[in-house]
This record gives C-alpha cells, sequence and structure tokens, in this order.
C-alpha cells in the first residue's frame, strides 16, 4: 500500500464500489473480503475524501449499511450512493408514479413514492420476483403508458453467488426493452448521472476522482467515460491492477 | 372473393399462418375467424397448393391439429410446418443434445431427442415457465458451455389473449442473447431456412408462393425477405389488404 500516496497524486476523493470490493455476497449475509475493512479504514484516516457508490438493488439503504457494519466496516447511510434513492429523486422531480418491479428488500426505499396509477416502471434485480406474471404486468402497464417510461436500477448481465452465477437486472431491462420497443432510463452504474451525483454529494470534480470497483463495464468503463480514473480489483483478493487510463 | 383468380396470377402456394389467420386463442382452445373454415376449404379445392406454416410453440403439431379440426378445419399434420419439429430436426444433423426451456404442451415433440449432458439451450414461448429459477438455469447452462449455442423458437415480441397481451418468447431470447453476449438462432418466421423447409415440402419455388400472415415482421416482412408474395389479413375479419410488394 505504500505506492498509493503517489500513484493518487491529484486524486482527491475515492469512489468505492462495494460488492465485490469490500465483501462477497452469499449465504448468511455474505463475507468482508480480506483487506477491504482496513483498507476502508486508512481511506479514511487519509487526505482523500471517500463516498461508497453501489448499484444494490436488492436491499434498502439501511440494510446494507447495517450489514456492512456488521462486516466491520465504518460506514454510515449518507455515504451511499445508490440506485433507489436516486430513482426516487428523479421520480419526484418529474412527476411520476412507479410501478415497481423490485425486489422485497428494497421496497421500503419506495415508502414515500406514490406508485397509484402509475405512469412508468421501475425494475430491478428482483430474482425470483421475475416471474412470467410479473414481467407480464410490467410489460403491459408500460404498453398501456401513451410514452411508456421504463426505469432500470443498473444494467448488469449477471453476478456470483456461492450457489453459480445468478441473472441481474440487465436481461431483464432488454426483455422488456424489445417487447415495448423502447428505450430504458439506466438509474446507477454506468450511468454519467448516477456518478455525477455521487461527485457532488462528495463534492470533488470528476478529474479528482477516482473509482475503485469490480466490474469493467459498470465500474471502470463507467467512470472513466465520465472523466473519472478507474482501477479493477480483483474481487476476493483486494490486489490492484492499474487499469488503462493509468495513475 | 372473386378477385382471387386474377390477384394469385403466377401463384401456385399458398403458404397460411395459422393463430390470428385461421383462429383466435384463448379460453376454452379459441375461436375459428369469421370466414377462415371456408376460405381454407375453397383453397383446397382450387388449383392453388397449401400449406400450414405457423410459429405456434405452447402445443405439439397433433395437439394443433386437432384444434384445427375441432374447429372445423380441412388440415392434418403432414401439412404443418411448426418450429419444434424444425429445431428437431437442426439438432439431430448438428449433434446437439438441447436443454429444453420450453412449455409442457410442446415438450412430446422433442421424445426422440437426446437430453442428456446438454451442449446448447431451446427456448419457446415457455409462458408462466418463464420462471427466474428457469431463465438461470437455462442461462448457467450456456455460460458452462465453450461455444454457447442457444435457438428460440420464433422471436415475436408479444400476442393478444383474451385476457391482454402475453409476452411471447422474444423478450426471454433476448434476455438470454444480453446476459451471455450470444446471438439466438431463430428457428421459426422469419428465418429463411424455415419459410425454405415450408416451399420445400409444399414443393413451390418463393416466386411462385404466397404467404398470408397477420404479423408484419415474422409473416409479411420474412417471406418478401425470402422472395416470396405476402398478404397482411386483418385479424378477426379475415379482410385482406395488399402490402407493398402487390399481387
Amino acid at each position: 500500500m505504500a505506492a498509493w500516496g503517489e500513484r493518487l497524486a491529484g486524486v482527491s476523493g475515492v469512489l468505492l464500489d462495494i460488492s465485490g470490493v469490500l465483501y462477497d455476497g452469499g449465504e448468511g449475509g455474505g463475507a468482508a473480503i480480506a483487506g477491504s475493512v482496513e483498507a476502508v479504514a486508512r481511506l479514511k484516516r487519509s487526505r482523500l475524501k471517500v463516498r461508497f457508490c453501489t448499484n444494490e438493488s436488492q436491499k434498502s439503504r439501511a440494510d446494507l449499511v447495517g450489514l456492512l457494519r456488521w462486516l466491520g466496516f465504518d460506514v454510515s447511510e449518507g455515504e451511499v450512493t445508490a440506485p433507489a434513492p436516486a430513482a426516487c429523486l428523479i421520480l419526484k422531480q418529474r412527476g411520476l408514479r412507479p410501478h415497481l418491479l423490485v425486489h422485497d428488500g428494497v421496497r421500503s426505499e419506495f415508502d414515500q413514492i406514490d406508485t397509484s396509477n402509475p405512469n412508468c416502471v421501475v425494475i430491478a434485480d428482483a430474482g425470483e420476483g421475475f416471474s412470467y406474471q410479473n414481467m407480464n404486468k410490467a410489460f403491459q402497464v408500460l404498453m398501456e403508458l401513451e410514452n411508456p417510461v421504463l426505469f432500470s436500477l443498473g444494467k448488469g448481465r449477471y453476478y456470483k453467488e456461492t450457489s453459480g452465477l445468478m441473472l441481474d437486472v440487465g436481461p431483464y431491462m432488454k426483455a422488456l426493452e424489445y417487447a415495448c420497443g423502447i428505450e430504458a432510463e439506466v438509474v446507477g452504474k454506468p450511468s454519467p448521472e448516477f456518478f455525477k451525483s455521487a461527485l457532488q454529494e462528495m463534492g470533488v470534480e470528476a478529474h479528482e476522482a477516482i473509482m475503485i470497483g469490480d466490474d469493467i463495464v459498470g465500474d471502470v468503463g463507467g467512470a472513466q467515460r465520465y472523466g473519472m480514473r478507474a482501477l479493477q480489483v480483483r474481487t476476493g483478493k483486494f490486489r490492484i491492477f492499474w487499469c488503462s487510463l493509468g495513475l
């Protein structure tokens, strides 16, 4: 870790992905990745601003932070940028009332949102909630709208659990896009708006910030397109290899 | 119907779509579309060769023909070109053993196919069978293959039932394509190979044939790209409007 000081020259803020970087999900909640609890503590003791930037959308921020604190991380809700709260902000700003196709674990994030007489659809990684019946309902809501609006919390293809690879929200977003002939608005990485809000909340410009994540598309590609530096970790090891833009 | 003779000059074979052209599906099996039973009878009494070309993949050919005969149509199994038997032919030719994500109603078509130790995936309109668990299983099978091969029986976006619009196989094909980073092979309309086999079975060249269907993409577009003429019916009326290529 000695080289961090030099390599982070000009960097004043660090965005940290959570799943696959700080911990691996799985049975019983998951486990911290070796070295990550201490790495976060060091970063927070340094001159750098730190913020957590996740696409987690099966859990509310409160539940996610609870899990992380239980695993030993120094983190609070106010330090986390996550898709569901970002989506709620957009819904309010645009006066939209969503039909929700989301995991029960994240539903509480939408408690303050009017979901009557829906004029848009929000999908997130719903897991088993992606039944034919639920997908068909979301499809029917979209087809009844004059201007169908579909929000997708992230667009990941799949993720790994201890039981094997699992379909993420992206494939289901593609399914609804094709069925309705529309394009979804992605809320979460790699959307530029999502990085923008995370940086604003941290009070750091893009060129002064670095994103540390495990996803080459969502984390690294998205951050670089937004003018940030990016690092990809090798999940489970917290060893870092320096990406194309370099540091 | 008097103008048929003139308009079909040069045509020696007619391919008829089934669902939405001959009958509308729904509770209790469905109902013949007004005039269609008599229209098929007339066609079969005429100088024209007639064949049925369907993307139906929730029912076996035997069940489909049974339903049509019960509705009054003069049709036999040997006159029907359908995706499941076409897929079985391809699987045998290429020595492929499929993992099947299909409706129970069509599973019997695959009775003679080896499905042990699968080295490809076949999806069809599985309806409620498109659970998260079943989709994830198909995804996992594909991801374990060195060269993942996905067959999709048709690629329709949706269809109409009495209870409303229903997602067809196409959206789920797109989901697996995106998840695995692959492109599916479509068996059924609008695939050129499918029209080719229907025409071969009828013994008619493309330029001598006309496709009559209700789907502008699957029936009309597909047939025209294969060098056939095409008519789109206004579902439920059997009134015909002449498409761009004209007759």
